[in-house]
């Protein structure tokens, strides 16, 4: 949930929970498939209980954040793969299966699908439980239902035609949590702030100021750190980073000399963040740049030092993609049909458009 | 909900359950509006409960079964209002107001929007209410939330910007409610039967045989009751009627020799409906037509005879009609805007849009 | 719940519910035993199932009143034996071994304590049930959770060390709801109004008095029905009795030209019940006589006729009985003991004890 | 919760929720205590509102753990107070009211029982919100229902009769709390250890050693602070403290050189605890002597640095305690009587009994 508790306080849930969740909607999922006589066999059981439990393992702290300042273009997919790999090696080889299941390699399609697709079992725990924590009851989803509703078909996933309305349901709900929480105005300028702290952060690094952090984190902040140095000692240090080590440094940071970086380091610790305003379309540039002068004016600033704290971006997400894998309806006369061929209650026309916000942030002073 | 307990054995809850749960839920949304510097004055308070009390106590049992068969073109609304003025006169002339507020005379138009508009606390009981009984928890919604985003703008019933989300939920919910509940197919077919078999007792008392059936009912059957007939006698006949008086009869008239009304009530006691099909067009008269011929040679039935179990009908219904008193939203500016001026999350046109479906029903030996 | 709806509207569950949701239960115990490697054959898994689903079917409408009235000195129990036994003659035999369970014949013990012990899924579903359309949240038990915690020992079943938090909170819950609902005076004099009733009605009918009713119900005030009365043929009969009978009698009989009759059915149709008055201890009969006095001067009633009107009673019942067949707990040292050694938490001796109230009744107008 | 939740994972909510749960209750509070006509000034209002709103702020980070180890001898209700009186001193003045209710000083005495007593809205908050988050089902109350039944006799805080069962319910769950969550043995051998590896770093910290930690745990660490002490300045220090320091420093010193140290940091970070036994008796010190000799032969160890791991202690709690300010009921005749003497389901005596636990730990490798 990265910053979310900025507006939801109760969503304090961790990925540690996520991942025990995942699990059991799995353990769900593979005993209702069984009922259905889908033949699973112990080993692909345990590589799918295994596969799920880890599929989110290389998430760093904040991670949406992290990704774009602690280390440099690496997805966490990726680094959940490496730590996969490592597990398996100390494993002898015991995870093989589960790292073919995530990587989607394994022949049975439909596992993978368990792991990762638009109906996946990640998706099924995480909308239930930031539903769940946040209060937003209009995310609520019947995930019970829509694994007793899965079925395979020529070794892909289908859901029962009777459950097409919980599938509704569940893109409807994911549409409300979009708009209520995960693109939530105030949760994204948090996490722009972190962001652009951490990344304040590196840069002071590379310039020999001295910084206090854990010793972990420190370490990412004084190298550049991309796929090909993730090596495994370099894995082992940042699985030893966690929120502790971010906040803490934050903390310290509140007092640092660089008035970029305590600034920053500030807004976040005290909760005063920037002001934020967002719409369905690009902003002036104008508008960005008069802002940009005042502020420099304000408080003395740099061009450079001034776009930590005045800036535009974009964010998007699409509630269901149609084009790539989409869900597959079970009809009652035995035939498969794509969800937007067989549902027609809703505009799923609508739930299916990319949904993209722009905004600009800027520090409330300015107003 | 009629019917609709043969297939959501769990809808057994009751109007009186309804009309406490409706006049709860104003005594919330008087408080929201005080709160919010709304006056409303005592008496005023009293006649919003007391018609919201009362807004449903002319439907009879079963009530969409019995407009149709024990009395002729009497909308509930306007037996509500007979009741209201019976017991005004009973209680010296105070049910003025609460009468004036039902029938929207009175001239604070929100009172009367709280009664009945497209937000009332009526849908806002009734809809949280099937949802729990029946388990669709696709039709669950937060009234609470929702009342607490009243307001009241030129006398006229507003939601506060920030409760689109809800009131998009609720419009959501409604429409899931009606796919899943309200237009089931059992549901429709059970209620059809229920409304012939009401039919073919009056006639067979019009023709003189003999029917057992309470003193109440049978008053019913044997005369034809329309707006004109219903005095203050008749109605104290009415209000004796209940669901037990109709399943009662049922029970009975299943041994009865007329062959229809026979068969058509052991179809309803011992829930072995007529089959019936949906769709969204119409069917063809012809399938009518030889479904009913087939039926006829089998049994050795009238056309009329027939005509009770094999017959074609449609059902509609609109989840949100924006022509007529649209939800209005007060926006943060204080500006006031009707719902699909602002509403861009869904398809509200979708929504808006009417439900119709045809149905044909027959017996399923003629499959 | 008899006539518990009087105090707690919500309480309109059926026997239905009832029979489903405890044949759900054992479906869960059935696979949470298996899973622990306790050996249940085909057979013997449907064998439960059609015990469980069956094991109340042998109560009337309202039973308690009615075991009192309608028939002589049959407890449902035996009525469920020969509903079982007439469904195994017309299934060929099948349902014999659910029979036998159901008689606690069966070999393995365990089976028979599923279906009737003091942790049996009868309870399991009735409390849960109960508590949540009461609304009262004292006696919201986690069926689930004691579910999963069954094992089987020595043919036995036992309850898992780790769950005895949740019985002794199941023993709590079913302390509350005997305070709060079973026991609640109003739903206490209802009933024995509603039993009064019936006898009085029966009693009438033996005198050759014109009675409006069912066909079933008047074959029941007719005649004497005890256990030897009790042919295939009488089942049928009796099977055709529900809620429906009763209720639409009551309503007729509020006319009925005996005082007692009218006025018994009034002050059940109308919910204006006699005054009650509930203590530990026995009221004093010289009370008793000299309302009874009163009553007769005011109305002009024979003794006997007054009775139906004034009149003490007592009931009683036992949250746990330690010994018929204690809880019995399986420690983690593999040893077995009875609930009340392992449980130190609770002053289980209070639970123990039997609970009897005392009770007197009569016209509000003698206060 | 401290350090429960490696025993329940679920319980990641903080003080913040809480300091606003039991807010929202005391506004719930008052709105019912005015709606029975007693009068509560605005101001009034707003001192209550204060005090519980501040109630906890003198908890530090796992606040049990911390009193006998960073502070000394410092409850953490005078940090509390010194907080609010800071705050006063900031505000001119306008916390007084709150203070005077927060220290019981405030003449009408059931304002301070409201924020602190048997039945306070600070147990009424946190016994729900802990059984919500631990899944503990057996600790939910219904606080709702408890403060609607709540009055004001004589300037005393008084239940209304009939809500017994809901605080009978109250202290069973609090009972269950204790015994499920709260004296949870694998909780309290946490809390043990973090008290034991901070006492440990500020030995270290005394004898000049090197260590790792953020300047406000620093700070702790290096001096000793009691009530004297703990001037403004202090307290502001006291303030910067959170989880975040006290978990990033334990992850730091997981590699110090000191072996008690680093032994103890790691067995919380990587949740490998000590053995604990639990029973109701004190352990016998010859055993504690002998696990202390194998240990120091085991790892070389003096007596001191060996009882780090090897120890025994107690914990004692009372659900309810009927001698000190004992719950009151206002009984239907008007009458006021204490709890005990009106409830006669539970034998409260039991639930008013102290418990006390006693507990031995040692490392694993010794058994």
């Amino acid at each position: 949930m990265g910053m979310s508790y900025v507006v939801y306080p109760g969503a304090h849930h961790t990925r540690f929970h996520h991942a025990l969740g995942s699990m059991f909607l799995m353990q769900k999922a593979v005993s209702v498939l069984r009922s259905k006589n889908v033949d699973i066999s112990p080993s692909e059981e345990e590589g799918l209980y295994i596969a799920i439990l880890l599929h989110d393992i290389g998430h760093g702290p904040f991670s949406h954040a992290m990704e774009h300042s602690i280390v440099h273009g690496i997805p966490h997919e990726f680094l959940s793969l490496k730590f996969m790999e490592a597990l398996n090696d100390e494993f002898d080889g015991k995870l093989k299966m589960a790292i073919d299941m995530f990587t989607g390699k394994y022949h049975r399609r439909f596992m993978g699908q368990l792991i990762s697709s638009q109906i996946d079992m990640d998706r099924a725990d995480y909308l239930k439980r930031d539903s769940f924590y946040t209060g937003v009851a209009e995310g609520n989803i019947n995930s019970e239902r829509i694994i007793t509703m899965l079925n395979v078909v020529d070794d892909q996933l289908v859901v029962e035609e009777k459950g097409v309305f919980s599938i509704e349901k569940f893109l409807v709900a994911r549409q409300f949590m979009y708009w209520q929480v995960y693109l939530h105005k105030t949760g994204i300028v948090a996490e722009e702030l972190l962001m652009r702290t951490l990344q304040r952060a590196k840069l002071l690094a590379a310039q020999g100021a001295v910084l206090t952090g854990s010793s972990a984190l420190m370490y990412f902040l004084k190298q550049q750190v991309g796929k090909e140095e993730m090596t495994r000692d370099v894995l082992k240090e940042f699985a030893m980073l966690d929120d502790y080590d971010i906040v803490s440094a934050l903390k310290e940071w509140t007092g640092h000399e660089d008035f970029v970086l305590s600034e920053l380091s500030q807004m976040i610790i005290n909760r005063q963040l920037l002001k934020i305003k967002m719409k369905n379309k690009a902003f002036d540039p104008a508008r960005l740049k008069k802002l940009c002068k005042q502020l420099k004016e304000q408080h003395n600033l740099s061009d450079d030092e001034a776009s930590y704290f005045v800036f535009t971006n974009k964010i998007s997400s699409k509630v269901y993609d149609p084009s790539k894998q989409p869900i597959h309806i079970l009809l009652k006369s035995n035939k498969v049909k794509p969800l937007n061929k067989v549902s027609n209650h809703f505009n799923l026309g609508a739930i299916s458009n990319s949904i993209t916000k722009h905004y600009i942030c800027y520090p409330k002073s300015l107003d």
